[in-house]
């Protein structure tokens, strides 16, 4: 049930897995939530009512994409973003700080905030803590990322440290900025690259402002796998509770479980979409790369068990074709079995951490995946 | 209603313009009829289930693109187009001769067909009359084109003949290769370039061979719009008023309107869709730019009275930023609302000739579109 306030309610617990409910003007949220990205207010190769119907309740949004073009003004002129794109449900959108460190040109960061170019056209833009606030609103985001430094790993502890810190700084005026919004919230973000002690003294600082969410910045930037899961360890009994816990930038089906397994209830990633688009899909089985010549006759679908049409009713020899050739239907359906089985997966989770039963889940599907795809046809 | 042998009923007459039905086993056609184009087993950018539910009762294959990718033999092991690419009503394939000449390189073309180079990779390879309908077999084609020489206009009369003559024996070989098929059906192509004399000729001649349908070919090959116009008025009133009428590669909803009142019953070409990867909607206000600045903060649709929701939903803002973006999106959503236009305006064409009242409805029709878009906003 939708409600008037933004709310968090965790409905089980099954070891640290959690599963929840964000409730909201805009709609529920059920957690653990993959939110598909859709960077300049479209979810790649896809029409937004598949993206609901494959039961996607929110998704995200880039302020870096979105305020270059088309303008949160414009945007906002135009309805906001809800509008403009027609996606009904919550949209999350980050603080557009992490766009600015991996693809505009000539950035400088100060304690006032970020300066950088275009990478579409050069112009000059200035994003401080308040402005970044300021665009998510005239975009109309439901959830709001607070301005951070990203720093790229591997980094000196020191550089780690001072970003870390400026990030904090800026929560608190991302804070004031966002001011009193029953209806909507604004998470901070856990800095500290891969220092326990940088994370920790950053998800306490954060967690004493009180904010209606966390999320954990700054993984998935070129890190092992078990340093962002130790960073996990750290970071997560250090927050509140009763406040959902969002993974940015994250990842890979393997990546979710392991974290949700430490008590992460949010994600998003461009894995599916990306993916999608280089002909790679996501499967019970596996990764299936369908450019690989031995789908060239094979007349079976990804996976005849998939409620997904692109899954089920499409053959192997067909989709292999499409993205051989650079069709854009092998985008909109590689993208769709994608999403499809990202949020099957999500689905599958609460389902299981419902039934006390996620250890379970999490091995018969890892198991399930090592096993890999179907054998060749003969 | 579908048969078991390919039938031709004509319905209704304005004029010269023509109502019509083709039954054959995979489904009924009713004409005039556009056949959106399916190069390489997919209509760019739609989902099968859209084209069919826009109304096409027929879509076109490229033999050429096919038969190099992913191969006319493979197509047959995965039991045919209709099975390859999930469209289970007709199909119409091209000999291939047209895309040998404008892609392929290295081709040579004699009495004995023609031997050509791929474009994709530089193979070698041969398509005689004979190949090429034993290709289109292999595909499932259900109606057939005759392997024909397409000369570039302008072009020598002596070269223009040459080739319509080889072509009508081409026109033998084919209708010899193709034989006895009940359910399915082989056209000819009327060729001859923009000499009256020589289409005469070519006409005639093909008449006397009793093909299932007509094509008239090596039009809309860049003479201006009256010599194709010219080169109907010659042509048509010498093919069997009893067979169908197919005006290959054309064209521009104003070639269409101008082509039926000359007897022509079918159509097919790449602009509705090829334009809709490139920002340009057909509506019923005409040809609308959409990369133009003027829609950047519209929010009205395209066309709020179409029945098709890439017209009716979408705001031009945000199909000018999709489109301004290079999304897939906008290419999606714009091939769609084209090929809802060509579609709507040949059950208009269909519905006004069963009225008798074609002449007002192609001057109505035109008028709309001189009036051209609905002015920018305020």
């Amino acid at each position: 049930m939708t409600t008037e306030t933004f709310q968090f309610k965790l409905l089980a617990t099954d070891g640290k897995a959690r599963r929840g409910e964000i409730s909201m003007p805009r709609g529920v949220i059920r957690t653990p939530a993959f939110m598909p990205v859709g960077t300049g207010g479209t979810v790649k190769a896809m029409y937004m009512d598949q993206v609901r119907d494959l039961g996607a309740d929110i998704i995200l949004g880039n302020t870096y994409h979105l305020m270059l073009r088309p303008g949160a003004e414009r945007v906002a002129k135009l309805g906001g973003l809800h509008e403009f794109g027609r996606w009904q449900k919550p949209i999350l959108t980050d603080s557009g700080g992490f766009q600015v460190m991996s693809l505009s040109a000539l950035r400088k960061i100060d304690e006032h905030g970020v300066t950088f170019r275009s990478h579409i056209d050069g112009s000059r833009h200035e994003m401080s803590p308040e402005r970044s606030i300021e665009i998510q609103g005239l975009l109309g985001s439901d959830i709001q990322m607070q301005l951070d430094e990203c720093v790229r790993l591997p980094a000196e502890e020191a550089e780690i440290e001072r970003a870390m810190e400026m990030s904090l700084r800026w929560a608190e005026r991302c804070k004031s900025a966002f001011g009193d919004q029953p209806g909507k919230a604004m998470f901070g973000i856990v800095q500290g690259g891969d220092t326990p002690t940088l994370r920790e003294r950053s998800a306490r600082a954060l967690a004493g402002l009180d904010l209606k969410g966390y999320a954990v910045g700054g993984l998935a930037v070129g890190e092992p796998q078990d340093v962002m899961l130790d960073m996990l360890d750290v970071t997560c009994p250090l927050l509140p509770s009763n406040k959902p816990r969002y993974l940015m930038g994250v990842g890979t089906p393997d990546d979710i479980l392991k974290s949700v397994g430490r008590g992460v209830d949010m994600f998003d990633c461009v894995m599916p979409t990306r993916a999608g688009r280089h002909g790679l899909a996501f499967t019970r089985h596996g990764k299936i790369n369908l450019k690989n010549a031995r789908h060239a006759e094979d007349h079976r679908p990804l996976d005849e068990e998939s409620s997904c049409p692109a899954a089920r009713d499409y053959s192997r020899a067909y989709l292999h074709h499409l993205v051989r050739s650079n069709e854009i239907l092998g985008m909109m359906l590689i993208t769709w079995n994608n999403l499809s089985y990202y949020q099957d997966l999500m689905a599958g989770i609460r389902a299981a951490i419902g039934e006390g039963s996620f250890a379970t889940f999490t091995d018969e599907t890892a198991a399930r995946w090592a096993r890999g795809d179907i054998p060749p046809l003969g």
